[in-house]
């Protein structure tokens, strides 16, 4: 696929939008924002220009004066120019309306996206096993490009349709195919970072089947890649190559290295794995005498910079951390995978109390779910596991602090990740300025209409039948930090009505 | 509700049926047996009375002198009499089927059904605020029967919709109320041990606005509760009562010892909850300094018997397991509950090497998911991160033997369960003599079409609307040991097509 083949998806203008009902974002790390009756204008470029609250009412509110403001027309129902889109619904009486809020797209700090046909599949397998039983062979089988194409619409698909607007990528080593998946990404409308795999080394890490002959040419086949992500988006309005160094085992120092000059010349980020699981530490150690610890071995060889995605750092140390905070990389926290593959308990507190970036990664396939509301929801179980420890750990009260809330892991979904791939100043929340990267999350209608807290009177409920409504069940005497507690703990994709990226609307569910 | 204004589902004979097409089920701990083109015979009465191979082209097969054998009418075309269901469906070049199997109803060994409305919600609440903040109030208001009505109702179908073909449910302490949860599940046909909660302690456990006067009282009330169930289904074909002391800290010994006489005298299971958290365990040892553990309070007051269950158990120690082991009680295995409330990761694998009979519950609300599919997923994540520790911990290599297996998971979900709630003998597994409790699982088409291994080749594929499918995709070329671990980290409700227990059908996806 060529540029010139795109759906018109990419190249088309797109309305300026007047988004109105009830927005959620995570303003800090603890501070969950719920602004109801609120109006957000968007751009034709897809920016967020304004965003005012209603008038009290909830009625709809005279919104002339502000268009005009915005140089927009103002005859605000002229056909094409701007619709308003109500993304809350009340019937008349204002009860039985559907629960709804828009929420900030979710950013997937780390992806593999060939490994997705993978996903659950992983036995009892440990990293290093699992890359030789599961992973390599699948990767190795992309050269050719219809099973690529076919893999790679499938995970753009399923990942817009959890939510996610921005995903950092791992292709595989293969030029074409990699190109072919930022082609995908840039028609399907998703955000997305995209990294062919460098692999170079002959350590035992790369299989002989599927790596780079040698340094020289792994930067050959990076620099085509880099070239067509310019060629297809000059202004990396969607999709931004990233400088991808599998992990430390996989490269050669020498291939490190003009990785990171790569990085520092043409300002773009990187992503590598790193402290996931313990032998592959005990291994980092074996293979780079040199180096004092694994996060130094990126930071000799120039790959640790403020643009560098971290994945795991399960088992980092005091040292690692402070030398990551220095340099201003962030973490992928990918709690789901880390539990699938037995690699450990990140201590997602410990790395924020030293000042560490975090955000959120599905590492699929290592992690079994393409969805970072799953990562979330994981993200929080893990930490509280943590916490506790087991039955036969000494007593570990005091450690409560530890535990991620609700708003923490959802700030990791969205302004942790946007941090943590490098677009904090354009993703991750509602603001004047930020673009539209959002999502439309329904909670279907209350099943109950409570009367005056009179349960022993006359009690409305509709029975409601079980197919045809989401995962979620919102009773109606929720408050709001509830049904988005009810969302984050057993809502799905099928809580996400609609989707957009730069303004666009990307995803729409149909049901 | 009285047992008179049931609906028919509960009285209505049921066809014999034969089923046909690939089943999945536990033999054993670690053995999943996946039996294709098999034919299984139910009875009038749901009991599967023979199964047989297909003659292994796939095809038809002239079943008419199995079905004489059987006593049954021969024409198998006799309207009503006999039908043949099709688990398995292909297209006539037996490619692009939709993949299905039968696998055996889940056993949730541990449900409040009060606590439903409460799914999603705990905050950074441990167990014994968790219990006074959002338990007691909700279980409090379930005494206006119009609210339980439609808090019952609609567990009882989400449970099914999961697959859940029993579950052992706490009520509240109403007897109105839990006698509606009873009727609700004979009307639904939901297999299910039903029992009010009994908690008569002034320890400063029960709040004074829901708890019972006196111990006189408790019994009194239960007893009422176990004549509504001998009187609306006096055979327990699906309904059994269950004696329920909550936990220790909320019963006297008085009542414990007069509900485990009730138990040998009526031969009826109880349930309660042990060992779930530190700061219980403590209280526990305060309150009954006469016992040499919370294990032993159960059994000094004739709690632990055969047909106990045990809720938790995350840090009992190797006296306690002893003991239990010698009752044959078993542990309803609640790891959503236990991640969500910070109450510990139980040692399953350590229980499981020391005798003990394991289930899974969903625990909810301190669970969050009412899928005990949900909770088989957590299990195996839940012992992986038990095995790996944190990124402080000592090096935990050789522990990856507690890690549970997608069998093993399965197995407790099953199997396990059905021997938790001392029905081993009827449900857990697809043999003669057992009971049709069962479900269709869907995974829907194969996304590819792949042709000789030829990716290079013409590819069919087909892309596939997200919105009409469920959250599994099978590509096609997996085994079947591995779409049985898709569905497991990645299916849900969506998967679950058809639900039947006792022989009848009870839940169908209409989607």
């Amino acid at each position: 696929m060529t540029s010139s083949s795109l759906s018109p998806l990419e190249k088309s203008t797109i309305k300026r939008q007047i988004f109105h009902g009830t927005f959620v974002h995570c303003k800090t790390l603890t501070d969950l924002e719920i602004l109801h009756d609120t109006y957000v204008f968007v751009d034709e470029h897809g920016v967020i220009v304004k965003i005012l609250s209603g008038d009290g009412t909830g009625g709809p509110r005279d919104l002339r004066e502000d268009v005009g403001e915005l140089g927009w027309d103002t005859d605000v129902d002229d056909e094409g120019e701007i619709f308003e889109y109500v993304g809350s619904s009340k019937d008349e009486d204002g009860k039985h309306g559907e629960e709804r809020f828009f929420f900030p797209g979710f950013i997937d700090t780390h992806i593999h996206a060939p490994q997705y046909p993978n996903s659950g599949l992983f036995g009892s397998s440990t990293l290093l096993d699992w890359l030789n039983t599961y992973t390599f062979p699948l990767e190795a089988s992309l050269s050719a490009l219809p099973k690529a194409r076919a893999i790679y619409s499938r995970v753009i698909q399923r990942t817009l349709s959890h939510g996610t607007t921005t995903a950092a990528y791992y292709a595989t080593i293969h030029v074409e195919s990699t190109n072919l998946l930022a082609d995908l990404c840039l028609q399907k409308g998703q955000r997305a970072l995209v990294g062919r795999c460098c692999m170079d080394s002959d350590s035992g890490a790369n299989p002989d089947y599927y790596r780079d002959d040698n340094p020289t040419q792994s930067l050959e086949r990076t620099k085509n890649c880099i070239s067509h992500c310019e060629n297809i988006d000059p202004d990396r309005k969607l999709i931004t190559p990233i400088l991808t160094p599998r992990f430390a085992p996989s490269c050669t120092p020498q291939l490190m290295s003009s990785l990171g000059g790569i990085a520092r010349e043409k300002d773009l980020p990187i992503q590598t794995h790193i402290s996931e699981n313990r032998s592959e530490i005990q291994w980092v150690k074996e293979l780079f005498p040199e180096c004092d610890s694994y996060t130094d071995v990126y930071d000799k060889y120039s790959c640790l910079t403020s643009k560098t995605i971290l994945a795991h750092a399960v088992h980092i140390g005091e040292d690692e951390a402070a030398l990551i905070r220095e340099r201003g990389s962030g973490i992928a926290h990918c709690p789901v995978s880390n539990s699938a593959l037995t690699s450990g308990m990140a201590r997602v507190r410990w790395m924020i109390d030293r000042g560490l970036n975090v955000g959120l990664g599905t590492d699929v396939s290592g992690g079994f779910s393409a969805s970072v509301l799953a990562a979330a929801r994981e993200a929080s179980c893990v930490s509280r596991c943590a916490a506790a420890g087991t039955g036969a750990s000494e007593n570990t009260n005091g450690k409560e602090r530890d535990t991620l809330s609700v708003p923490e892991v959802l700030y990791l979904a969205t302004r942790g990740g946007a941090k943590v791939v490098g677009m904090e100043d354009k993703i991750g929340g509602f603001e004047v300025g930020k673009i539209w990267d959002a999502q439309l999350i329904g909670l279907g209608k209350p099943l109950m209409c409570r009367k005056e807290d009179d349960w022993e009177g006359q009690e409305e409920t509709h029975e409601v039948e079980v197919s045809q409504t989401g995962p979620v069940d919102i009773f109606g005497w929720e408050n709001w930090d509830e049904k988005v507690a009810k969302w984050v703990f057993n809502g799905d994709d099928r809580n996400t009505m609609k989707v957009w990226v730069n303004g666009r609307l990307v995803h729409q569910r149909k049901n």
